[in-house]
């Protein structure tokens, strides 16, 4: 196919190569996998809308209500949630292009609240993060990370800590960031 | 405040007066409720941000970056979600204005999709329904709803149906929509 505008599509065709991986997103990844876990029945996990506050829109004759002035609102729980194996599950997920640390600044402190709750009601909970540079993504349990969290003086996970204490997750073609097998592995389900 | 164009500001300030309610929306009211189950740490229930798709945003110096062309999206999945009990539930909420019947029509056949997947996964899946002409909630068992939905003819559910399959839903000051104690008794938890 040709482009005469110059121009890409995006998120197609890419995936066909594995090395076109490399630069794709996190949240991509996730959502193919989402798509795919949804399409063979397996789990209902959905990323949550970005939350917006609206200020005004438009309602114009014969055409789509256009919102003209909107800002982004701190997110007051983590990304995606769904259901499992009749398990709630709830997650974060984050790149982190360091190649020595993840930052605790990276998770918004409503997050972590957000997790903790959860988790008192009986989640499974966990946080994604994709070391860029390596290429690798994992899961942390949240109550590994709470815990971590609550008790270190240290400002972020060090990559000794994350290889210690996550989980390495598998990314297949058709599912780019295959967290269930992890979940299944790892919450024994 | 003032808005010069005329336009109104969603979603404001509008709970702090009890009188008040009567005129307000089930959303706000199930959001109340939501937030007194979380500070009672009773569930964790969220209704999910309404999703945009998001054209334009302008990063102006020192200040918040504004979005200035955003439209609607339908809604792939129900609006609200979360845990309570250790369990995954998820609801739609819809006010129903008519008097005598609530239309198949107001719910996104996405929506129903999802209700249907949802309880495949062992989810407790239900449907509030205000009919506002009669002050009055009901929950309605998205399998109940459902059965029917696919075997009637009818392109509604009649009040009639909604009285003898639905829940009553009790309303109280701190809790205008206490749909909880409705899914207590249904749901035997």
């Amino acid at each position: 196919m040709n482009y005469p505008n110059g121009k890409k599509v995006l998120n197609r065709e890419t995936s066909k190569i594995s090395e076109a991986r490399r630069g794709m997103s996190l949240e991509n990844d996730i959502n193919v996998t989402n798509e795919d876990y949804l399409k063979a029945d397996v789990a209902v996990v959905f990323k949550k809308p970005t939350p917006v506050t609206i200020v005004n829109v438009d309602y114009p004759k014969r055409a789509a209500a256009k919102i003209t002035e909107a800002y982004f609102k701190i997110p007051s729980t983590t990304d995606y949630n769904g259901i499992y194996k009749e398990k709630y599950i709830d997650f974060e997920a984050k790149e982190c292009h360091s190649k020595t640390s993840f930052p605790f600044s990276s998770i918004h402190p409503h997050q972590i609240e957000h997790l903790r709750r959860v988790l008192r009601h009986g989640a499974i909970a966990f946080i994604i993060i994709r070391m860029s540079y390596y290429g690798k993504d994992y899961l942390i349990d949240a109550e590994d990370f709470i815990e971590y969290y609550d008790s270190s003086k240290r400002k972020s996970l060090s990559l000794e800590w994350i290889k210690e204490n996550g989980y390495l997750i598998k990314n297949g073609y058709q599912r780019p960031c295959d967290y269930l097998q992890t979940v299944d592995k790892v919450y024994e389900l």
